[in-house]
């Protein structure tokens, strides 16, 4: 790890960066009950385990103070009418923003607080959103021509909670329908009442 | 200032965000002492008082695990034969770091610890910079037919000081000269030694 200043690019198209310290690979085996449509989840997975999305990692020690960024690039494709998208996580440091930069494609953001309070911004290229602290974050490729890339930078020591919104899903998802790309309701969700009863 | 998700977008060629909390201007006059060519500086300024460089804010709690960020716009041109800059500075949480996304342009970032190890890297559309935690940074245009665009990402807690590197000068400078823009040793710097002699 380098505590030097230093630079990589970013080619597009494609989102590739030329270093990187870490390349992760998520294929449809690892979202497992995120899809809404299990059994279209079930029959792609029993033909071929999908990449779904990936993910350029630089490492930085995971402190205050550092700012941990990367590339993600989510695929074009459906699971029954569910668009690709990221398993997504609130940070174990709940108090961290992030930041994204879209790079390239078309899709959405969808955030929610452990209050259930919800929040879908859509990503073009030329986009910042600003995730604040407390928001759970996914995002989601709605162009089925092409992949969805975005830059994004957190705090050092933010850290990923993946179980708590893998455990409870999201609020709203993002369903290809007769009418385009449309943010409907999860109907598996629960309140954060009906969690704790 | 908003606790929900937001987005915006930074146009292209410009760089200008489609809104934005705060915009701030730093002329010729902010700069005093900065440029070597006192005498061209002194000479320009009774003529004029040149815009030099623009930033785009957004606004957010000034604390750790919030994200500040923004848009820097170098414009083109020359004090003498230096190239427009800005002030530049260390963070006054000296242990935060800083990321930029350069948008548009051709240039470097100038950097230096305060022990005195020095960095310039070069920024061009495409390239990310990282700024480790420690490092004192100033960006520097040396395209004189365009702007140098940047978007960078620094944490809440970072806060501003531009003293002590405006007392002490770079220890490099980036100048025009006849093999084109060069890094060169800045003749009026001091040592940590020499300034504490």
């Amino acid at each position: 790890m380098d505590s030097k200043p230093y630079t990589f690019d970013i080619k597009l198209p494609g989102g590739i960066p030329d270093h990187y310290d870490n390349h992760i690979e998520r294929r449809l085996s690892s979202m497992r009950g995120q899809f809404l449509d299990q059994k279209a989840y079930s029959e792609r997975l029993a033909r071929e385990d999908t990449l779904l999305y990936e993910v350029y990692e630089f490492k930085r020690p995971e402190i205050a103070g550092e700012l941990l960024h990367g590339i993600s690039i989510v695929h074009p494709g459906k699971v029954g009418n569910e668009y690709y998208m990221t398993k997504g996580h609130f940070h174990t440091v709940l108090e961290t923003a992030e930041v994204y930069y879209c790079l390239q494609g078309q899709g959405y953001m969808v955030m929610e607080t452990p209050e259930g309070e919800w929040s879908v911004e859509p990503l073009r290229p030329g986009s910042v959103l600003y995730v604040p602290p407390r928001w759970a974050h996914r995002s989601v490729n709605t162009a089925l021509d092409g992949d969805l890339v975005t830059f994004f930078i957190y705090p050092g020591d933010a850290g990923h909670d993946y179980g708590t919104i893998e455990s409870q899903g999201y609020r709203k998802l993002v369903m290809d329908t007769p009418a385009g790309a449309s943010i409907v309701d999860n109907p598996r969700w629960k309140s954060p009442e009906e969690r704790h009863a």
